[in-house]
């Protein structure tokens, strides 16, 4: 059963992250992160014929690999939360009929990962599935395309923004033997102080990271020193800055714990990506590699991961529209 | 706890769906269901500036009328559960963000509310969450822009068409008194059968809507007399006759039980709208209403609501790509 502070669900029977891959692209590789991924390919197009195909082939890749991990066949799995910023997740749904596994699509951006590890704690928690795979991916050229310019146009980014990671992250979430567990998960509300400018999410998904931060230390009656790390996932440096300034605001100093997913990708400086990276792909690949491992080997006890997403629709930019940003809060730990 | 039979999950403590509303657009008013709704506007612009926005209104006023019903502040209600048919879900953020519920967005296409019904089951009986809204809508003037062709452009549209449902509607699901319940659910697995016209989504939604029927009833060992209505939502014309043939040559005749919310929400002959319904609005407007209402009234004891999705992606069919479909089933029962 779950047992309930305000929004916070703690799941008491704590189910496991039992195994976990991802996959990713060139400058993925090229980054300080790449021994975390189980494989890079030295292409962008995966071997595929359109950037949607080779988006769709990343998170293929991450859930099989995950299941051979855990040598279990795709139709042993429950159910499958998965996601990604492709229109109608399209490269979602491409890559679960591959594995004909049962799926509940899930939209929430960059937020994703988080919002999938939610539901894969809630299901685990109420038996509703055994075992659950979650996963997200995200793709530089396809998202380039589908929200501000294709790359053959060549066009400026400007300093705020961040590189949308080629990659794709998946985790097997069930009760098992495994050192990185789910002990609590909060759904977080829709922020939106206004921003329109589609190159600067970092600054759009900000104040919904510090609402859910804030929210869930006091619902839990916790301090951010009791975490040895809290982990947004994609806000940049842009982002990141803003996010400490207004909770800084709010007397509430995170930044002797604070990690962000988009600051720890890619070398910003040598990779020249701006603000950082970006993109469901990129938490979704740091959480289910890098994280989970710290947390089984005990490198790190505690973390709140708190996926952060913008729910930019270029049509609605376009309109003039602001966006709205989102983020859900995942608290790991070792088990 | 939840109790499993194969794939689908069954509620013990049954929850209850509380309250519905729906609100619709001006053919909605002319059709057959119009009584069904609580309000149907006059013109489709919903007296907003784009048809995004108005679709985003629609959405909005029925969340607010079920909580309007309920006597319930938004800032009480748990969790929300919405999507819709946009690029980036983004009449769902746009409506969430003005009341401020913690929301889990789904992507589903058409399948979003009966997605959106199997979470609340679950929310409610792990006691992940009291009280559990589920809303979807579509717009027809937004969906043809988005999908098919501007309606300036005064395209022609084939005689498989269907029209898509100005309409949102939303539940309350939670513990209470209330005459209609979620009995079971369960999450459906991709069918592709390689269509590729974005002008037949019953073509491509019927082998998914049969291989989720046809795999309930086996799983419960129920047969098609066993329900007083077995309602998909929304297959159309073509869809419905395609998925009474494929289950017929399976030895399944669900014919005698079989409703389709697309079949139901225009006068197919007099309102000249093809094949006819579709739209995650449709079957959300009428099952948050006429069947919720049938079911409390005890008219109908059993409905298996089976909510179709075609996961289809403009850009994925321009490029050859076939359009993958999906269906959740939820069992509304009398309580």
């Amino acid at each position: 059963m779950i047992e309930k502070q305000g929004n916070v669900m703690f799941f008491a029977s704590r189910p496991s992250v039992l195994f976990g891959a991802a996959v990713g692209g060139k400058a993925e590789g090229d980054g300080p992160c790449a021994k975390e991924f189980d494989f890079c390919y030295d292409n962008d197009d995966i071997n595929c014929k359109t950037w949607e195909q080779a988006e769709a082939a990343l998170q293929k890749e991450a859930m099989q690999r995950v299941l051979q991990k855990a040598n279990l066949p795709p139709q042993d799995v429950d159910v499958l939360f998965s996601g990604d910023l492709l229109d109608q997740c399209v490269a979602s749904s491409v890559a679960a009929k591959e594995l004909k596994i049962p799926m509940a699509g899930l939209y929430g951006a960059c937020s994703t990962f988080a919002s999938g590890l939610c539901m894969a704690g809630i299901f685990a928690e109420s038996q509703a599935a055994k075992t659950a795979l979650v996963c997200a991916s995200s793709h530089f050229c396809s998202a380039e395309k589908q929200f501000r310019f294709p790359l053959e146009y060549g066009s400026q980014r400007p300093p705020t923004t961040q590189r949308t990671a080629t990659a794709a992250g998946a985790v097997l979430v069930g009760h098992g033997k495994s050192g990185c567990c789910i002990e609590a998960a909060m759904i977080g509300t829709i922020q939106d102080l206004g921003i329109t400018d589609a190159a600067n999410m970092g600054a759009a998904m900000a104040p919904a990271a510090a609402d859910t931060i804030a929210r869930f230390l006091k619902l839990t009656k916790t301090q951010a020193g009791d975490y040895d790390c809290i982990l947004t996932g994609d806000l940049g440096s842009v982002g990141s800055q803003l996010l400490c300034q207004i909770l800084f605001h709010n007397d509430l100093d995170i930044s002797a714990v604070h990690e962000d997913c988009g600051n720890l990708l890619f070398d910003i400086e040598k990779q020249d990506v701006h603000a950082g990276a970006s993109g469901c792909g990129c938490s979704a690949a740091l959480v289910s590699t890098m994280f989970r491992r710290k947390i089984e080997k005990g490198e790190l006890q505690k973390v709140l991961f708190v996926g952060t997403g913008a729910l930019m629709s270029p049509l609605s930019v376009r309109q003039g529209e602001s966006i709205p940003g989102i983020a859900h809060a995942v608290l790991l730990s070792r088990k």
